[in-house]
């Protein structure tokens, strides 16, 4: 299907103007026409809007370095295509107009991009996506409230394999989901790590959530979706070039609290990631490792750069971190006399479950909790009751009125 | 031999006034008389003067604490024999009044116990001890000069064995000697990387120069008394009692520049020790290792609380720590057309050899450089002709002029 200026009128542009679909349809039309991380197309299509935006380019009134940056992709209109494909394996594309949207996560891009000029690289700008192709069933902003990143080496060690699992593990014992981004070695170990625990992991991919990458990664992509999310800023189909990973990774440190390096290299990308995350306002922490260990040097000399990177080697230690204060401290003092000791074993669980601040619906908290949803239904009105947690729009979360450290995970 | 008050002159006040022997016995006396870290009693001292102190003790006219913290030893006069013990021996007692006293390294603990009550625990207390029993051929200021404590568990691993035996070598290896305590663990393996290197290295000890504690490592002094020195403030004989070690690691801390903890359990006495060394204005260092081993728990408690531990994972990051800013950098710049690099290679290695501070004897230097002293007397006047070294009146240094990193170790 093609759209040239003055030609027919584009899927992306069909429907009544007060049709929500159709910035959907204009934003998968952008998702398609511009590589993300151009903070000059982003702050001029958040200024006209979507479908202004689309309309702009195919009549050629854009800003000539707008029209240049889309280029050729300006004559095709794949819209029905990439949201076809998209339905056909269970995605959808998840926009700024929509509730599941990150906001709260991806504000630190939206202000380090209204903050001007950050040199031109594309590869290491800070700048929101336009748009997000998500498949899995968990909604985006849930699976990404309570987070962190736990990247590394693709070549890592057996150390840096059980290190990246065994945290990913401790933070879905706590209710945390675990982001990476799928790739061999580090990112693998910590995807399978929550799984293995029964926790929600989102891997952020730098080609269309329709492909397998690396080829190995066929059967822990399947076992991501059956708990959590492929998200990618590409549309379906799209291959994973050089280029796009280093554009992923800011997205990695935007959506989660804070970045755990387990291990690189001397040189690697894991000093920009985590100058990145720093420069978002994220907590960036590093695990030591033998200093006998090459995949170790890389924290190391993030340690050793004294610019806040912290040391941690437990989950325990990442959630002190990132945290918020006193209710995620790693070894909350013991309080006498609660009425959680006197909970059964279920509704701890549940309580345990549930998210400080976005409330989750009782199937979620079924998930983490590890336990039937009809259990979950069961007791939570016996925890609102007890005042431990209250109904929100979105579901369940803890009450507003426990004092802080109560609800120790 | 005995010297109750009013008894026969004791052999610690034997001789003239003016006899230089007469202080020195007097401090034989003193460190048989008080167990070392009581700031009061070494205040009391350094006030009255070696000699008029036994003399005040012996009448009884000290004051009632000092009397009461020597309590029966009062009664006892082992002077001579400790003396003639330390003789035979191969080892002699180094006073303040001693040319190789280490006064500027010791300076720190003179400051601190000036600095007032230090709350009363004698282990934990920062006082200069009142004379050091040393054994070995070195002058004590210059082995300790440039040297770096390294420190650690009795239980290591092979893991942390190995990354202090090569911490010390590499230090050996640009002339900075190792100090420890000789114990099993890491101590020794420190002990033994500097040796491996050729260079000088330090056990300072909590019981007698003359006794072996640990018994297995009988091969080990011996090695070390070859090429460096045991040091003790306890005079010959004298057992390792269990808080005789704690007192002790202050003077560890004290002779060197910096502290670098190698492997430590949880809860072990490596926080406190890192704590007095940095009450010391010394340079404090931990090496990390794997999360998974318990070993290593200590070192990251220590990297993680934040009060300024450095973290180490070489001997040129060590001396990037603790080295004069400039001179002992770890990844110096090249520097073309350097006179440094038409040396002969023997001249080079006496030049690496060579001290910026305090002058050090031909014989001293050829050690380091490993090379015949012969050698180092021969190449010692080109380097001169160079205004490479100096000569100041302990022997051969730096020149002053030579601009720092010139001097490339």
């Amino acid at each position: 299907m093609s759209a040239v200026p003055g030609g027919p009128l584009p899927a992306a542009l069909a429907g009544d103007a007060d049709d929500p679909g159709r910035s959907r349809r204009a934003r998968a039309w952008l998702s398609r026409a511009f590589e993300p991380g151009t903070a000059e197309v982003v702050r001029w299509v958040e200024q006209q809007g979507p479908v202004a935006a689309v309309r702009a380019l195919l009549r050629g009134s854009a800003p000539p370095r707008v029209l240049a940056l889309a280029g050729s992709r300006l004559a095709e209109d794949r819209t029905a295509d990439d949201l076809a494909a998209a339905a056909r394996i269970g995605a959808r594309l998840v926009t700024p107009e929509d509730e599941e949207w990150p906001t709260v996560a991806l504000h630190c891009l939206t202000l380090a991009a209204a903050g001007g000029d950050q040199g031109g690289d594309r590869t290491t700008a800070l700048v929101p996506p336009l748009a997000l192709w998500v498949r899995g069933r968990p909604r985006l902003d849930h699976a990404t409230v309570r987070s962190v990143a736990v990247v590394g080496s693709r070549a890592s060690t057996a150390y840096g394999n059980h290190v990246a699992a065994d945290l990913a593990a401790g933070l879905a014992d706590r209710g945390w989901s675990t982001v990476s981004g799928g790739a061999l070695g580090i990112d693998a170990a910590a995807h399978r790590g929550a799984l293995a625990a029964g926790g929600t992991t989102v891997a952020v991919l730098a080609c269309g959530v329709d492909r397998v990458y690396p080829r190995q990664h066929e059967a822990l992509f399947a076992a991501v979706l059956a708990e959590g999310l492929l998200v990618s800023e590409w549309p379906p189909g799209c291959a994973s070039l050089g280029h796009r990973f280093l554009v992923r990774n800011r997205l990695i440190a935007a959506l989660t609290a804070g970045t755990v390096v387990v291990e690189a290299a001397a040189r690697s990308g894991a000093q920009a990631t985590a100058h990145r995350a720093r420069g978002l306002g994220k907590v960036v922490m590093a695990v030591p490792g033998p200093v006998t260990s090459a995949m170790s040097v890389g924290c190391h000399q993030l340690l050793r750069a004294d610019d806040g990177v912290q040391l941690v080697s437990s989950a325990a230690e990442v959630l002190e971190a990132v945290g918020e204060l006193g209710v995620d401290l790693a070894d909350p003092p013991a309080r006498p006399d609660d009425v959680r000791d006197d909970l059964p074993d279920v509704a701890r669980r549940v309580l345990d479950a549930c998210p400080v601040r976005v409330g989750v619906p009782p199937e979620r908290l079924a998930a983490i909790a590890g336990c039937a949803e009809l259990d979950a239904l069961r007791v939570l009105p016996v925890l609102e009751l007890h005042g431990l947690v209250e109904r929100t729009g979105t579901g369940w979360r803890v009450a507003r009125g426990r004092s802080p450290g109560v609800h120790a995970r």
